[in-house]
């Protein structure tokens, strides 16, 4: 798992400046997630992890480098999501996918960088850019190098395009009946369209 | 059509104030979908339209309540949707509801007041209100009324998740090769997708 909560269990002990880094991503993903990349500043960040502003920049930079970082380990298990592409047989892609990726979003802690990232994404260029490099560039990319398409890209992500938009009107604008609807309902209705995107004719 | 672009031909002469109404509310799409809910402001609206903040809070009151005035009319277009549900047979509805939406979301006109909702909605709760009122309650439900299952609801909604999805990838975040594509290649492989949400197993 990750440095910020694995730490304390068989490892060596880290630095002071290691920590006041974690506590500094820990705060940006949270200012992040709530506010939106626009309405995020470097020095409500430094604010909320009980820091100076010139630490941050010392550590990390300007404030889109500090979004990158912040959302990139945040981010990292969505991110692994390819290596379920290649973890059994082709046809039950959908699935496996559909389910790690909801599993990814229900969990109130993992949930959390994914809603930076879409608030952020689509409100400021800045944000997009980090969103093309890290989901398109990191996970689709890989994801399509597994089919044997010459569309695969775009397969992947119109297959991308179900999942993050069953995502945004449950979890962020919250329509009804889905916001409710039990997951394993919507995972038996995804499931097949992300597998027919990926692997139908 | 819509007041603010077919008033010139063949109608009565409309009076100073319907002429003010219309242009702050155009001045409104233009702020909300460049800067989103929050950024926005009545006297940034009453700027853009060269009139007085004042005036704004007359026609139409608060903040959220100019938002849905400005995008209630401008989203008529894909409001208007639900009647091609009826509008043909069952087996078809996929095809012409996609073709339809990708046909708003293509025009520059009517992709702004789209992109105000959506940049909006995901970052405000009032503007994500405002869209649950406008889009569920309006489109997707009557979507939903005309098919003939218990889960009508929650099939309009995923149907739309992977439209708003789509549309969010291509028009928003601009991710490639899904936002340079060819919008007929995107609606032969959306339609079908959009048709089993509606009337599949």
């Amino acid at each position: 798992m990750s440095d910020v909560t694995g730490r304390k269990r068989g490892r060596p002990p880290r630095t002071e400046s290691a920590d006041t880094r974690d506590r500094i991503l820990a705060a940006a993903r949270e200012e992040f997630s709530e506010r939106g990349y626009e309405k995020t500043s470097v020095r409500g960040i430094a604010k909320a992890a009980g820091v100076d502003s010139a630490l941050v920049h010392h550590y990390f930079g300007t404030k889109e480098q500090v979004f990158e970082a912040a959302v990139e380990i945040a981010a990292a298990p969505a991110l692994n999501a390819p290596d379920l592409v290649a973890d059994g047989p082709l046809d039950g892609v959908g699935e496996r996918l559909t389910r790690y990726i909801f599993g990814v979003w229900e969990n109130p802690a993992t949930r959390m960088p994914l809603l930076a990232i879409v608030r952020s994404a689509v409100t400021n260029e800045t944000a997009a850019a980090v969103f093309r490099r890290l989901v398109a560039a990191q996970l689709l990319r890989r994801i399509a190098a597994h089919l044997d398409t010459p569309d695969a890209e775009l397969r992947a992500e119109l297959a991308a395009a179900q999942l993050v938009g069953t995502a945004m009107l449950r979890y962020v604008i919250k329509v009804e009946p889905l916001a409710s609807a039990d997951v394993e309902q919507i995972i038996t209705r995804v499931a097949p369209v992300v597998q027919g995107h990926l692997s139908g004719p």
